[in-house]
């Protein structure tokens, strides 16, 4: 058996479903374009907690919950839990989930940790390795800036160029086809499931059986040299442009072929250097493309500067925004491709440049699976 | 097709191979009771470089370089590099892996990150969606203690509990078996390869190609209270006894079915309280035991506490010292079980536990593929 596509790509003979998601946000991204659409929005950004880093737990453990919560499923019943953040040593992860007891794949990719997550728990499910895998990620705004720049009280003032960390975790729940046709079967039995269901708001709540993960594309390293680290979106995009370029070569298709190609957190000043890198390979996604960190604020209006960031931000995003349009049939098949900036603050100080990673996921419609 | 095993296991019906490995380390290694058997052992512990963080990224950057020499592969060989570092941000291995451009996996599980990169490169290549993946893991000894206690110039006193950070990189190769049939018979014809060889001189410097991962069994968090990070042995020993214990019941194995159960870096104290906890469950492995950690150093003489501990520690001391034994048939197979301890120094300072995690990888030696 062999799944190998092309240089760096995986096509799944046996693609796992994605069937629940969830999302948990602080106060800025409720206040923004997206407002509402996530499933807890927080009234501040402690979440019951008093300190930072214990608040980016419990967004984690808030996100799990609910995620497991909508598909009816207890933490026994997931085999893998794909998880990361981006304070040292993932200590919002350790202690966000250390109470689910469900064994765990620590993973680390910066803001990229999204694609990572769902990249793997994708891989592990289409094995067979695992009936049902789970893929959290989360940032905090607080917590990632005093972890990569200066602690809030400091008010340091901040670049336009830069990008403001989301505060949030999305999670999200991948069964095999078998699991997913058991788990429709029990969903349609106690009727909350619905057949036909096509408005938004009820997409957010209710489990869909017809979105799946058929291919993914894992990237390396990209240094361009960037040295500011209040210009992330410049660091990444390179990166972004490495994987994208590769994984359309690999899957032989064009960006037409996807109805969204969505990076993670380029913001507008690395969705600019992105289209421009790509049009030097002569590909052209301006038309298709859009990036999380630009969709999840009103930069102007809320001061964000070029846009969200974080591995919270495109995994909100993709739960509270995309999914729901994937589910709703508005749009067939996306790329998601989170985008992460490989920097701490010691490699910052001891003058190392920035390097991007990015890590891309297909994400498609297609027919429901049915129960027997 | 499931190859799940019980609870939290997955048995291979199709084991990739481990032909290459290598190790690299610092001074303190040198002097240590396997000073002699790693590939690299450094004059100094700046391999070059002027900062710890740097020397870190130069031991990965030298360690895949000699397993990749070792067996004949260049980065275009490999498809999925699995590899993580105990640094924030994991800068170790970002800045020390990024240029051979081959697609990346970043982990983190503290010190059981080796246990995590060998289950996760093992499935990957076992599923068919690589026919070629290696593992690096690092650990640095003053990088690691400016990142979890204090630069090395503030010359603290430490503890007797305390355990002693590895300098050092180990990295390995995991072909699929049509892969590992097609080198070994590249290397019989180029005569690289001893038919026979069972010196263990020999055996470090010449590809194998009958030893096999079988299995693996993936940890989750344990906290069982520990709040001292000055006696890490403590804090992992629980969760080193709950990946063991639920291994032995998911393959429905005894530990005399090992020559060797071989965890990461419990140290002395750590390894008496595993003893004394997994007896308590009537489950006796003091006669087949070891520790990486007690294996690296003589801590009376070397004045290294507990033991040896991080990432590197149980990695180099699998390669430059387990795997020869595997490979001469010394010994037969061996459950490797990398600990680590999740904290960080903001968990720490907030109060937090210390838990553990610690991950399962059942090496194997076995029929060696032969070449047709």
């Amino acid at each position: 058996m062999s799944e190998q596509m092309g240089i760096q790509s995986v096509c799944f003979s046996n693609p796992p479903y994605l069937i629940s998601s969830s999302s948990v946000v602080g106060t800025k991204e409720r206040e923004g374009p997206l407002g509402g659409k996530f499933d807890v929005e927080g009234e501040d950004d402690y979440f019951g907690s008093d300190n930072w880093e214990a608040a980016e737990s419990a967004l984690q453990k808030k996100a799990l919950e609910i995620m497991m919560g909508k598909a009816g499923v207890v933490p026994e019943d997931i085999r893998y839990l794909f998880a990361g953040d981006l304070l040292g040593q993932s200590v919002a992860t350790s202690f966000g989930l250390q109470s689910f007891g469900i064994p765990l794949i620590g993973l680390y990719g910066a803001c990229s940790t999204a694609g990572l997550a769902l990249s793997l728990a994708a891989m592990t499910v289409a094995a067979g390795y695992a009936d049902l895998a789970a893929a959290v990620t989360s940032s905090h705004f607080a917590s990632a800036e005093k972890q990569f720049r200066f602690p809030l009280e400091y008010a340091n003032q901040r670049p336009l160029s830069t990008t403001w960390t989301v505060t949030g975790s999305g999670a999200f729940l991948l069964p095999s086809r078998k699991k997913a046709e058991e788990m429709r079967k029990r969903a349609f039995r106690e009727k909350v499931y619905a057949e036909e269901e096509s408005e938004l708001v009820s997409a957010k709540w209710t489990n869909r059986y017809d979105v799946k993960i058929t291919g993914v594309t894992t990237g390396q390293i990209v240094d361009f040299g960037v040295r500011d680290s209040m210009n992330m979106g410049a660091a990444m995009a390179p990166a972004a442009k490495d994987v994208i370029e590769t994984h359309l070569r690999d899957f032989g298709r064009v960006p037409e072929d996807y109805d969204r190609i969505i990076t993670g957190d380029l913001g507008k000043i690395g969705r600019e250097i992105l289209i421009h890198l790509l049009r030097e390979k002569d590909i052209d996604i301006s038309g298709n493309h859009t990036d999380c960190g630009i969709e999840i604020f009103d930069c102007e209006k809320q001061g964000t500067g070029s846009g969200g960031s974080g591995c919270g931000c495109s995994a909100v995003t993709l739960s509270a925004h995309f999914l729901p349009m994937l589910f709703s049939g508005e749009i067939k098949r996306i790329l998601f491709v989170p985008t992460g900036a490989l920097l701490s603050k010691i490699s910052f100080n001891e003058g190392q440049n920035v390097p991007g990673i990015a890590h891309a996921v297909v994400l498609e419609r297609c027919d429901p699976c049915k129960p027997k």
